[in-house]
């Protein structure tokens, strides 16, 4: 596996956007450095380290599947989130949550912790997938997840990324075309990055994940098997315009079909590297016994501080003053392309993540060997090449024509500067 | 994958000895309660976290590979414990230490920190083998590693274990039967746990590593590539009798065939899960991909922590205090296993580690479905049944009559108490 796993894109934009200290880094998806939450942390770890009663097991190992009050603590949080959205939207009535099994979905037996949710997404992979087996993933990805399926000899299907989610006609056309080629039994899930998607920063809405689940139990009975509905999360808390949305978990008969991935890490700290997942049998057990071979568990003083931080509302107070910063950021980054981006590239605004989406005019090309590429990394600004977010797939051609551009990290000033030199080397392109 | 990984017993045992407050556990390889680093952690936590050069990067994202100071820190820090062991003993002018590529062995290019060393175990395999590959262990060996081995599709062999480290004759024999039977393309290691081993307690002198390195050396040209010597070293610093032992990166010509794995959690503390390895090229890059792919790198404030505690000399301090607190109790079972357990069993003592391991007269079971293993948990007292740590070898036939007994986690009140049971226990099966 070693002689297929492949240089992972991240690596390199991260080392480059920690290594080069001129270079502006609109690429890497770090979050804000300015509100990461030191006192915070200093406060809840000392509270922690200094009572007997939570320090011991803080330093000591645990369970494998995570520190049980953080697991509870995780699925009352999702379920609260579920519950919200739906109720503050016409779907109410239209989704499970007053249905009895409701406590089975949202428990504490179907909640692991892990190392990140990046962790996580890769133990379910190896938990659901033989080399050659295929996963349908949105077309544009999340480039690392790309990686995980190249790395592990797995096959990519881009289904078409619509304003709202995937394109559910394309999606039945695609599982049509593979169900007449044999290859159907191979496909073992559908990964959606439903919030805030990264790279395009939409988001799915409820109506779609239902489709899609429709969808998938269609064929199901062709493939032979179960085809899971992937859900990554990992930027559901980064909101700073319009409601959320009711996961794929409150879809009815979901129970069985949905793996919803989320995390602490992005909102919180990512140097904290806590992320969780709610997972339907038997996968939750094989997901479990792998992570026990991996690390046997993430590391529990972490698990115990994001426990202090939710337990006091410490969490929460972080993630609305994120969420005020990252609005204002987006906002300042919006100005500078109207200001400074010609007006043939198309914009794609997001209600919350890290990232705007740019598609220049088609036979413009973006890439990490472009001409625009390199004349940005020759005047210290880096985005990330939409083309490398695209799967592998023979149907259609990789289109490489778009970037990705974070407000993220880099400060205000950072993202007028930055966002001008981008503007000024587009200028030259176009 | 998932339909292939069966329950690891660790999580079986661990979680036993979490949920059953009354049982006295000399299973699971828990390190001491008492003397876990809480106001250490405390102290050093506050500094990083007080000062915003060092707090933004510990709750960021860092680079995969690891936070550099930690990378090299390490890398001085396992120069030392080997030219030290080296210059200190007869070995001096037989080892490398005083060669000019020195400075390429123990180099922060070749140092990666991960989640445990176990994460670095596991991404190894993944980067060294595919599915049927086989790997030479201990016989016994650490059962995790069986764990990872059969969850992958992958077969170990045993070579027989000694006193101090394994029969190189057997070795050799293993080797040339793998070359008749046309299986020798399909080794890729030996993995060794050289200090203290997990479960027996012996440590592997340095003729015996350089003997094996020199054997593996022999055989590389009919296997078609290189058979790397995997050294665990996760108990190195849990050493309370004796003098310390090179590891194998101090044989001559170890640099390209030494994969060396060592861990901080387990001398300072489990719940912060940070190991590391020293490992050659192409398989450092192999294996950083792969660790991207897993987590982007491990948590960047418990980094922080591992490099503070080192530089400050604090964990230096801490590992004096536990390897005293651990002679102490080893001491306290040694004399309850005298003045408890019938004489026909054969005990290893060690000098260092967490382990004793107890040999019973040949045809009395231990195992987990054995009279012994019930009756002592009847009596709420629990120990690793031996034969969880031998391979599936159609060789020779596992071996059941033994135990691994742990005084790591237990008080002293509870190991005299434990040990009173087993000692019970065992004359009513004797």
């Amino acid at each position: 596996m070693g002689r297929r796993t492949a240089v992972p894109p991240i690596s390199w934009l991260m080392k480059a956007a920690l290594t080069r200290p001129k270079l502006i880094s609109l690429a890497a998806g770090f979050t804000d450095n300015a509100t990461l939450p030191a006192g915070i942390s200093r406060d809840l770890l000392d509270v922690i380290l200094d009572d007997p009663k939570i320090a011991k097991p803080a330093l000591q190992y645990g369970i494998t599947a995570g520190e049980t009050n953080l697991r509870r603590l995780t699925a009352e949080r999702i379920r609260a989130l579920d519950a919200s959205s739906c109720s503050s939207s016409f779907l109410k009535t239209r989704t499970r949550m007053n249905r009895e099994d409701e406590d089975d979905i949202y428990s504490v037996e179907r909640t692991i912790i892990s190392g990140g949710s990046q962790q996580l997404l890769y133990i379910t992979l190896e938990a659901l997938c033989d080399e050659g087996d295929i996963i349908l993933v949105e077309d544009p990805t999340y480039f690392v997840f790309l990686s995980i399926l190249q790395s592990r000899g797995l096959r990519a299907r881009g289904i078409k990324l619509q304003r709202h989610g995937i394109d559910l006609a394309h999606l039945e056309t695609v599982l049509n075309r593979l169900k007449k080629s044999g290859d159907l039994r191979r496909v073992k899930a559908l990964y959606l990055v439903s919030y805030f998607q990264n790279p395009t920063g939409t988001s799915t809405d409820f109506e779609t994940k239902r489709g899609a689940l429709a969808l998938l139990k269609k064929f199901e009975k062709a493939a032979g098997h179960p085809i899971y509905l992937l859900e990554d999360a990992a930027y559901r808390e980064l909101r700073f315009a319009g409601g959320d949305i009711p996961s794929a978990l409150a879809v009815p008969g979901a129970a069985s079909r949905v793996i919803y991935t989320g995390t602490y890490s992005k909102p919180y700290a990512p140097g904290t590297r806590v992320g969780f997942g709610i997972l339907p049998e038997p996968l939750f057990t094989a997901v479990d016994r792998i992570k026990g071979n991996h690390d046997f568990g993430t590391a529990n003083l972490l698990q115990q501080l994001i426990a202090k931080a939710l337990a006091t509302g410490r969490y929460d107070e972080h993630v609305a003053r994120i969420q005020k910063r990252y609005r204002q950021k987006a906002a300042v980054m919006k100005q500078a392309l109207a200001e400074h981006f010609p007006s043939e590239v198309e914009l794609w605004e997001s209600g919350g993540g890290l990232y705007f989406w740019a598609r220049l005019p088609r036979g413009i090309p973006a890439g990490m060997k472009s001409k625009l590429f390199q004349a940005a990394l020759k005047k210290d600004v880096l985005y990330v090449p939409g083309e490398l977010c695209y799967a592998d797939d023979a149907a259609r051609r990789k289109p490489s024509n778009e970037m990705r551009i974070s407000f993220g990290s880099a400060s205000e000033e950072h993202i007028r500067e930055g966002i001008r030199r981008l503007g000024a080397v587009l200028r030259t392109v176009l």
